[in-house]
C-alpha cells in the first residue's frame, strides 16, 4: 500500500516541548492515516521559536535514517499566517514543514528542491490556526505516505532561506562564533575541520584553548576543543558543561589562529 | 491475533517524567504481552499528582488517535491503596486507569460507559504497591489487545468524578479562569467559542486583551487573546511566555465583557 | 530474517537529554540496519555521566522486556578513548555499551557472560570520537539484530565493575544510604526488604520515619518508608519531593534499628 518512495519512517522535530501532548497528538493524525508508519522523535525540545537550532538538530539528524524518510519540522512561530506550507526534497529525503527558512536552507545546502503545498492540495478544508502541526503537516506526511507527494504539492517555489553566520577568514586563520550548546554544556562553533590546520590554535574569550581528539584526554575544569561528531569544532570540559564554567552562551566569537604567523609575530 | 475491537495503538499518558524508566518499564510489560503494540507517549510530563493537567491533555489528544485506541492514564496519587480500577469506553476509544476522576470525567463528557476491573478481572495476583502503571494497568493494557475487553471487567460503575471550574454568567458576559498554561507560556482558560460574541472584549488582570485570529498578529509584548486548537480561549504573547510576561499562574480570572452593555453603562 | 534469539526490541538508555537530537540519530542509525526493530526509549535523562544512576534505572527496567531485547546504554565519558566495547549476555537478554561498569554490574549480578567486541568485529572502518552511540553501538545493534552477536563479538572478557555501596551490618540493624532519587522526589535507599524485620524503625536525618505500605496511607508533610517497586526500602512524603522536604540528597546515611535492641536498652 505504501509508496515505494518512502521508508515508513516519519520523524518529527518540534518545539513543542514534553508537557502538553501536542507530539503525541501529531502521531495519532498521522497513524490514523497511515497506520503502520514508524514514528521517531528527533527533538520536542527545540527552544520555542528558534529557527536556527530546528536546523542545526535536524539537519545533524536526518541523514542517518533511511532514503525515503519523511521529516516533520514544526518550528512555526508564524502558524496561521499566511506564511506558506511547503516540501523539500533533498539527499533522498522528504521535509514538510512552513517556509520559515529551516527546510528552505536543508534544501539549498543538499541541492534540494523545494515545492509549494496549500490546503486544497493537502485535502484539508479548514485548520485550527494555532496547530498547523496537527492540523496540516501530521495529514500531509499521511497522505504523502499512501499516495506519493506529488499529488500533495502544487508547484516549485524559492524557499525562504534562514540565515546562518559564516566563519570569516582573517588574517591569521578565521573568526567564527558559538552556534549552538548541547545537553552536555558542549560549545558548538561554525568553525569546521576545514579552517583547521596542522599548526592551528583556538582562541575563546582570549585564552588558548588546546585541540585534543576526545573529551577524556583532557584534564578535569580544563577546556579543550575538538572536531564533535556532527563536523564542526566544539569546545567542551571533561565531564562538565563548558557553558557554565566558561560563561559563554550562544554567539561568543571563537578564532582559528595559524601559528605560523603567530611565530612570525613574535620575531 | 489481535481482537478487532482494537487499533493495535496504546498510548500512555503520566506524570511519571523523563529520569526514572518507569514509562519505559510500561512499554515493556505492554509488548510482553501484545509484542505488535504500536505505543505512543501523550504526556510523561504531567505535573506529578496533577489530575486536572492529565484530564486536560489527554481529552484534547485522544481524539486524534484512531478509534479503538487503548489510553493509559496513571496519574495516581492513591496508588496501592483500595481506589478502584476503571476502564472506560467512550467516543469509540478506551481508557484504562486509576478511578480518581480523569477517566469519570472524559466518560462523562463524551457519554462513556465505566466498568470496573479488579487483580482476579485482570487475571494478576500481586502488584506492587507503588507502581501499578506497571503492574496492573499495562499488564491490563497488553490483556485487553489480545482477549477484548469484556474478559477483564467485572461491572458497570459510576466512576469518581473531576471538579473542573465552569465559566459563569454575568450581567456582562462570562467570568473564568486560567485552567492550563502550556510550554509555550499559553494562557488557556475555560472559556470556549460559544461565550464569545461578535462584540466581545477579554479582561484579564484589569487590562483588556485584544482578541486575533493567530500569534504573528500581535505586536511584541502585547498580550492578545485567540480560540486555541483545543477550542479554549487563550492569552498569548507573540513569540513568548505569556505566563512570565503577564505573571500570571493557575486559577487567575479571565471576563468576556459583551460590549453593547459596556456601551450602555457609558451612556 | 531476524534472529529467533531476539524479541526485535532495542531499548535505549543514555544521558543524552531530549534536545539535541541524539537519540534519535541512533534509532535512524538502527532502523537503517534492521527495518523492523521496535526501538523504546527506557531513559534519555541519566543525569550527564553518571554511571550508577544509569545502572540503577537500566536494572529496574529491563527485565520487564521480553527476554531476547537488546538493550543500549550510552553513558559514556570516556567515548573516543580506548575503553573497551563489550556485550553482555544476562538472564536472557542481551547489552551493549562501553565497558565502564554499568554493564559489567548488571552481568555480575544476573551471572551473565560478557564478551568485547571491536570495530573489525562490528565491521565498521572508522567513527567519530566523540558519538559512539551512532557510529558504534547502534550500528552493533542493528547489526546483531541481523546476524545474531557471535559475529560480533571476539571473545570473553571480564567487565568492569561498578562501585555501588552496600548495607553494613551494625549492632542494632543495617546502615545504608541514599542511592537515587526520582521523578517524585522519592528517596531510594539501597537497604531492601531482607534487611526488615516486623519490628524494625528506620531512622534519617535522626528522625525515625513509620513504615507503610502505600503513600496515601500517610498524612501530608510527614515523611514515610515503604518497600518500593524496584525492591529498595524508599523514604516518601505524601503528594510531596521528600527530597526537598527533608532537604535530603544522594548519599544520605539510613539506619535500620530492630526494634528488640531498642528494648533492651531502655531496660
Amino acid at each position: 500500500m505504501l509508496n515505494n518512495d518512502f521508508s515508513g519512517i516519519v520523524t518529527l522535530t518540534t518545539d513543542f516541548g514534553q508537557e502538553d501532548g501536542y507530539a503525541g497528538t501529531m502521531k495519532g493524525v498521522i497513524l490514523n492515516q497511515a497506520p503502520q508508519t514508524c514514528i521517531v522523535d528527533i527533538s520536542h525540545n527545540i527552544p520555542a521559536f528558534n529557527l536556527r537550532q530546528a536546523f542545526i538538530v535536524l539537519n545533524a539528524a536526518f541523514v542517518y535514517f533511511p532514503k525515503g524518510t519523511i521529516h516533520v519540522m514544526i518550528v512555526d512561530p508564524g502558524v496561521g499566517s499566511s506564511r506558506r506550507h511547503i516540501l523539500v526534497h533533498a539527499a533522498g529525503h522528504y521535509f514538510i514543514g512552513p517556509d520559515n527558512g529551516v527546510l528552505g536552507r536543508i534544501a539549498k545546502l543538499h541541492n534540494g528542491q523545494t515545492w509549494a503545498m496549500d490546503f486544497t492540495s493537502i485535502g484539508i478544508t479548514s485548520a485550527s490556526s494555532t496547530f498547523h502541526g496537527r492540523d496540516v503537516y501530521a495529514v500531509a506526511a499521511g497522505k504523502i505516505l499512501n499516495l506519493g507527494y506529488r499529488q500533495l504539492v502544487t508547484g516549485f517555489i524559492d524557499p525562504v532561506l534562514l540565515a546562518l553566520p559564516e566563519p570569516v577568514k582573517t588574517k591569521t586563520g578565521f573568526d567564527g562564533e558559538i552556534l549552538y550548546i548541547d545537553n552536555f554544556g558542549n560549545l558548538v562553533s561554525n568553525l569546521r575541520k576545514e579552517h583547521l590546520t596542522n599548526n592551528s590554535t583556538l582562541v575563546i574569550k582570549d585564552a588558548i584553548v588546546p585541540i585534543v581528539e576526545y573529551y577524556s584526554q583532557l584534564d578535569f575544569t580544563a577546556p579543550g576543543a575538538l572536531l564533535n561528531s556532527w563536523g564542526y569544532i566544539e569546545i567542551c570540559v571533561k565531564e562538565a558543561q563548558a557553558s557554565l564554567m566558561l560563561g559563554v552562551t550562544i554567539g561568543e566569537k571563537i578564532s582559528i589562529v595559524n601559528s605560523n604567523i603567530t611565530e612570525e609575530k613574535k620575531k
